[in-house]
């Protein structure tokens, strides 16, 4: 008999796509010996790099002086949930690469100035797909409003 | 006159209560000299602390040789944002502190065998408001599905 996981690997591709239909992520970086962790809205270009904007200030620092970070998407219901992680090298586009980004959908959620443009170049992107299991949501008594 | 900003801070006791009201966030942790990012479901417990099961394997062994890391849950709807990030130690209960843990509603979205439990003690809550400016929501044709 072949056991059945409730947790299996989502193709590479895929992960694209999902990557490509979200636009809201998790951004984790070094702060010197520290490890942070940010939203971010992001959006991939065409050589499937993550690209966001930011203002100066900690999370730059942070890419300035250690490029390692690690990029999260999420999306759960109530039966299944995926998530697709990716580890890469952030590191800031000017000029020509920066203009380019123009063209992409990075659309700004919060009004806030943003001057700086970074794309993490992806070595490595894992999905995953989670069956769940949460009996509780059936027995929890609904709440007034 | 004095600038609205679409920014704003969420006080800790709020942020606490959002991070009771939430099992679903992500840990960031150091593996080596890399950042880790994973989806983890988790409870609050009673000294807010965050706590969490794990199987053995690479998401144990990072916190056993570096003990930083960072946590967040968000959520956000079409005009608004929240996000709580903590920073802390994370560290393994064992013993009494692991037998209380048993009283949480710390429920497992995934039924994989998990042995670790781990706690990490907050040093840092930061929670963030964002007013989102999304035009592009009401402006894209519906998708037929």
């Amino acid at each position: 008999m072949s056991e059945h996981s409730p947790v299996t690997a989502i193709p590479e591709d895929t992960c694209w796509e999902m990557l490509r239909a979200q636009e809201f992520g998790r951004l984790a970086f070094h702060l010197a010996d520290e490890v942070h962790l940010v939203p971010i809205n992001y959006a991939v270009d065409g050589r499937r790099r993550v690209v966001f904007r930011t203002a100066e200030g900690s999370k730059l620092l942070g890419l300035t002086m250690n490029a390692d970070v690690a990029f999260e998407i999420d999306d759960f219901g109530e039966d299944e949930a995926t998530s697709v992680v990716l580890r890469g090298r952030a590191r800031q586009l000017e000029g020509h690469e920066e203009d380019e980004v123009e063209q992409l959908p990075l659309r700004p959620w919060v009004d806030t100035a943003k001057f700086n443009t970074i794309a993490i170049e992806v070595d490595e992107v894992t999905g995953r797909h989670f069956e769940l299991r949460r009996p509780w949501l059936h027995m929890r008594p609904t709440t007034d409003d």
